[in-house]
């Protein structure tokens, strides 16, 4: 494989990783080199807009910490995260649909009872969240694990603020007998995802703005049932329509009910105006793994 | 735009970004965005993988500093950057070929005589390497500007080694009246890129090594001619068949004459075995911007 050139390179390369032992890795591999070639040819990119890639990419490692992590950024600007999530998802007509994971859970959030104020302390109008979890048939699901993050009301999670400590706008609860559940927190509001680095400088030069629609983030397990990571969304956003990752499914519109200041569902009185919403989620069943059927 | 799914996401994506106003900017997006999702598509690719390749990422870029640039040693060693190189260098048949820059080139490296020993020191069995400058015709080409770069016998450039100032194995120098050129530095030997990062660890799963034919690298520049970035590699190699960059083009591979101790062709004595190179660099004209002719 001496002569290289545009026309065998593509070959040469997939010939050369023909010995990986892994055939998964090896069909990920060619059709990464596959299509990285193609593009390339495409679009004859020339070696200073490749040069720009590589720095592009550089930059995107540099920012990234622990805290922020702007590959998963660009993954969901650029739909690969919402394409990946769907194609992992596929489930049933009348299952709660899948949506992006995003970068802001985290692990081991704080437990919380029922009626609890996952808020913790973020900043925002009150919001009384309720709900049921159940399966396709309509069992209540008792019980399930159910996390819940969002942003507070000036658009950030709690993760996002420097050098504080401790968990806001975030927490685990458990589903009741009936699958009902239900927690205090703060009303969603539509807020940019971080653009003051190399994704957010790619955005405007594609014309494109920072926003997502106003969101609850869940994630539900429960034991025989297939894991469901999704959003709520919060009807009338201005930027469904235009959501910067492309999260945005009809299904997961929900109505948030605004109040005037007043006797909260949960009997307490609150000074300021608040909303409610009320989301059924629906789990699809495990695939059979001993004996029990997959719809 | 509200339902997202598996089918619609990819004509989402790119109606997104339909509004950048770099109307060559969208063109590479379009096709960055149309190829990653079938790439996703194409294996169906998982959520582990998915961020398996995030996490991957994410160690390239972290790794990555201004002594070492892990992101072009992976498009390296994926044939990225030899395929650039090819599309941008399409020659009239016997002009000198193009290959890979590699990341090891720096600015500024001292200026040298011709005779001297751009080794500097770098580590190695002397090699005495003469030349010619010429264009498609035959016609000498005076006073280019050569730049020269090599690994020492360790198989590291001088950027290489921690803590170390100072240019070892690189330099610029400029062609005589008749084209010629001619210095000392140190026989070039084969040697493994860094592999002891994500890139190294990504060849090892792929079954393949990291090893380089020996060469010595080249950049030429004169006015009225196209800018030349190659290698000369050295004839009986093991690796050039195998070059983990895929750099080698039949046309560049050159004899390294061997020596016993004894009198070196600038007439000094070495008293180590040494050898000889001699190579013709032919340069392309530059596309006519002043009624010059493109050949």
């Amino acid at each position: 494989m001496r002569n290289v050139d545009e026309d065998s390179i593509t070959q040469i390369v997939l010939a050369r990783q023909a010995q990986a032992q892994d055939p998964r890795l090896k069909q990920v591999m060619t059709s990464v080199v596959q299509h990285l070639h193609a593009f390339a040819r495409d679009v004859e990119l020339t070696e200073e807009e490749w040069f720009k890639g590589i720095q592009f990419l550089t930059d995107v490692g540099h920012i990234t910490d622990d805290k922020r992590q702007e590959f998963i950024l660009l993954s969901d600007t650029l739909g690969l995260s919402m394409l990946v999530t769907a194609l992992n998802n596929r489930k049933p007509e009348g299952c709660t649909e899948a949506t992006v994971f995003g970068p802001f859970f985290v692990e081991h959030a704080p437990h919380y009872e029922n009626g609890e104020d996952v808020a913790n302390g973020a900043k925002g109008e009150p919001c009384f969240v309720s709900g049921r979890v159940t399966g396709l048939t309509g069992e209540p699901i008792p019980n399930a694990h159910i996390e819940v993050w969002q942003a507070d009301s000036d658009g950030f999670y709690d993760v996002q603020y420097q050098g504080e400590e401790g968990s806001k706008g975030r927490g685990s609860l458990r589903s009741l007998e009936d699958g009902s559940f239900h927690f205090r927190s703060i009303t969603a509001e539509s807020y940019p995802i971080p653009h003051d680095g190399p994704v957010g400088r790619m955005l405007k030069a594609l014309g494109r703005h920072p926003w997502r629609p106003a969101h609850l983030h869940f994630m539900i397990e429960a034991p025989g049932y297939e894991r469901l990571i999704t959003h709520v969304f919060r009807d009338g956003d201005r930027y469904l329509d235009s959501d910067a990752v492309f999260g945005v499914r009809s299904s997961l519109i929900a109505d948030w009910r605004r109040h005037e200041p007043g006797v909260a569902p949960d009997g307490s009185r609150v000074e300021t105006s608040f909303s409610t919403l009320s989301f059924t989620f629906i789990l699809n069943r495990e695939a059979a793994t001993e004996g029990g059927d997959k719809r």
